[in-house]
């Protein structure tokens, strides 16, 4: 880089959103990083490029960084961020940025770390609008104007009794209407939403997306005013659990893990594939079993694929719609037996469409009618227990408090594998008198 | 139902949110249903209640209601909402219930009814606050206490020129902060996200959650302020686009149907298994051409569904990832070489791994050294071309603009049958000199 260009550069950056700077850090080394960094001039900004960084780039550019420096940006922060980004730093240094902090900044920061990381406590911002009852709409746009300058999302107005007991909600829309003199609780709605601090944040996220509020309240036992969450945190949380859910089902965990390198990606996947690998082995000694029928017919082992492919995919397809319609709110968990019922005729009317289809196939290519009826039997069984077996287990799961995503993918679709080729044989060898 | 119970159920209908009246509607009949919308005294509540109603339901209720009792409610609505609502009504019906209604909202309803479903100008509310950028702070909020009393997300405030062209943005609180003579323009940001009417809705969204924003101005263009996207509809988008892909990938659509018949469900899915019907009867004739090897060596059959299955359930886990990544811009489309690279190398690490493993459960098994070989072989080659193929397909459709989750699903799953059942019996073949 040329000596003048810095300046020149300095503008770019600081007209630059912090969001977008962040795409551009991982293609740096941590020396250019630096550099760039420090042409920020504005510190919220930089909190703001630390919050947007992935794990392993910000990892990598903190390590060279001083305490003295790191604390001014954490200090700028939401401390909601502040406590996410000093959990995946080591301990030594995040307590020694938490002892350097602010004492008011270090306590709310300590508050949050005290709750699970998936509860409303723990994604909560301590940063709120209260106001007691008795207080006017003048008073309340005077404080506005003065003590709430920095917070947040100032778009709701929450009501307090005297022991700070969440009572009522407005708004600042509602304060600039009605007249200056008149009371908070002549006019706030006493009909507030609010969770507790260990609510689930999958249960917060519905919530907010059901009622199309901007913020809820998080109060402790007591109904205590403890914190708000954000729709734009609302927003991470839905896009972050859409992802579980798909990771779970193919088996890949529960983050989004590209970003690690090969051999941390291998260990991860590997136990995922143990269970389909298991499952194809049972397949493989009850094939075995079957092994004289094999010998007579050895066209048997040509429609393997077909029989497994088709009850594999009606079975991811019925467990995707279960899995998903519970975590949409689209099913009810307790009408389980209407949906499995459902799903089994579904199989089953899909069974007899593609068993025909196939059958008519093995008919014409090895001229066997019982080979061909015994393949078409195979398929409709195989697809209607797929469809059976792919609703029934994340069903149950659900019933069961277990999470159906994380518990159906490999799962079913071993179960079904196993399945399907052990009615195949069964089947072949009655029909072909084997 | 009891003739004195009706006042006490009016004031538990009317103290419940519509978003919960909603989920009683699809277990009452038509009947009951209506008993119980006209318990309900606010016409706000009862457009809540339609856009919260799933089609089927929505469909059946205003079925047997009169056009004019349609239109109060519609008009309380916001115009988005009637846009949707009218889609899914018989032309007739929705033609008559829009002349019905008074001018202006009819034509708010007509203008978003231009705009293609999935676009920024099909899903805007034209309801929100523009003021010319000479108005001043104090002349601004004399506005809010009239005119803008209706508006459904006033926490910002668009500025415009003489033409009513989108020059700048503030805020409430901007205004209440502000002496009263100031103009908007010496205080407005000029820095103003913007999207054209012809965004696509995921675009929106994508820039919604970036940037931490509560709504998105909408432009035409010429740059003219037409509307407004609030983060409540970006949130169901969120979900909407989440659910598409999942559903995609198992090849079941892109709507949630649980809720259509058992027949349109059978419909609706049957396509999307043509694909793996396709390629199953492939593998079958790919078989068949090793005939000769199958009736010396019968137990080549056992091992097909274990060879079939780990390629399929890797291909699943890269294709997932790829997927998910680019959805979520993780991933980024024009690596496609490092990330199909990485992938290739973690298929070959497990692919190590589980060949190993099942090469020695084949040789206790069915104690031939070469057969063991083979099968060990096969599974190392389907594990790496799988997680090839499963990268490089999605990755190669996105840089095509082609959506990678609907053409991912069932073509990779087939593909990797194929290959993986080709693979191996050519392997086989050779090393059992077969």
């Amino acid at each position: 880089l040329r000596r003048n260009a810095i300046p020149h550069l300095r503008k770019i950056v600081n007209k630059t959103h912090a969001a977008d700077l962040s795409d551009v850090f991982p293609y740096l080394t941590v020396r250019q990083q630096h550099k760039l960094f420090e042409l920020i001039d504005d510190v919220e900004k930089k909190g703001i490029l630390f919050s947007e960084l992935d794990e392993a780039t910000f990892l990598a550019f903190v390590e060279q960084m001083n305490v003295d420096d790191i604390v001014p940006v954490f200090e700028a922060m939401p401390s909601d961020d502040v406590a996410d980004l000093l959990g995946q730093l080591r301990d030594e240094k995040s307590d020694a940025i938490l002892k350097k902090m602010k004492r008011e900044g270090q306590e709310e920061v300590e508050n949050l770390l005290k709750y699970g990381d998936d509860t409303a406590g723990g994604i909560m911002v301590p940063d709120f609008i209260a106001l007691r009852e008795d207080a006017t709409a003048g008073e309340a746009i005077k404080m506005f104007q003065k003590d709430y300058k920095d917070v947040e999302m100032p778009f709701y107005l929450y009501v307090v009794d005297e022991y700070g007991k969440l009572v009522g909600v407005s708004s600042l829309r509602q304060l600039v209407v009605v007249s200056p003199d008149t009371p908070l609780k002549a006019f706030m709605s006493t009909d507030v939403f609010s969770v507790r601090t260990d609510t689930d944040q999958e249960e917060v996220a519905k919530l907010v997306a059901r009622y199309d509020i901007l913020a809820v309240p998080v109060v402790d036992d007591t109904n205590t005013l403890m914190g708000i969450i954000t729709v734009d945190d609302v927003i991470d949380i839905i896009k972050e659990e859409a992802t579980e859910d798909i990771l779970k089902m193919a088996g890949v965990g529960t983050e989004f893990i590209e970003s690690k390198s090969i051999l941390k990606n291998t260990r991860i996947r590997m136990p995922w594939l143990l269970a389909s690998c298991f499952g194809g082995l049972a397949a493989t000694f009850i094939i075995g079993e079957f092994e004289e029928s094999l010998k007579q017919v050895s066209a048997l082992a040509a429609f393997i694929p077909v029989i497994m492919g088709m009850g594999g995919n009606i079975g991811t397809q019925s467990s995707t719609i279960v899995v998903r319609g519970i975590s949409t709110g689209f099913l009810d968990v307790r009408e389980i037996w209407s949906v499995v019922f459902k799903e089994l005729s579904i199989g089953l009317l899909l069974g007899l469409v593609y068993g025909t289809l196939i059958g008519v196939v093995a008919q014409f290519r090895f001229s066997g009618p019982k080979l061909a009826l015994a393949v078409g039997s195979a398929v409709i069984c195989s697809m209607s227990v797929a469809a059976l077996v792919g609703s029934l287990v994340p069903m149950v799961f659900a019933r069961m408090n277990v999470d159906p995503a994380v518990a159906t993918g490999p799962f079913v679709t071993t179960s079904i594998d196993i399945i399907a080729v052990f009615f195949y044989f069964r089947i072949a060898s009655i029909l072909l008198g084997l």
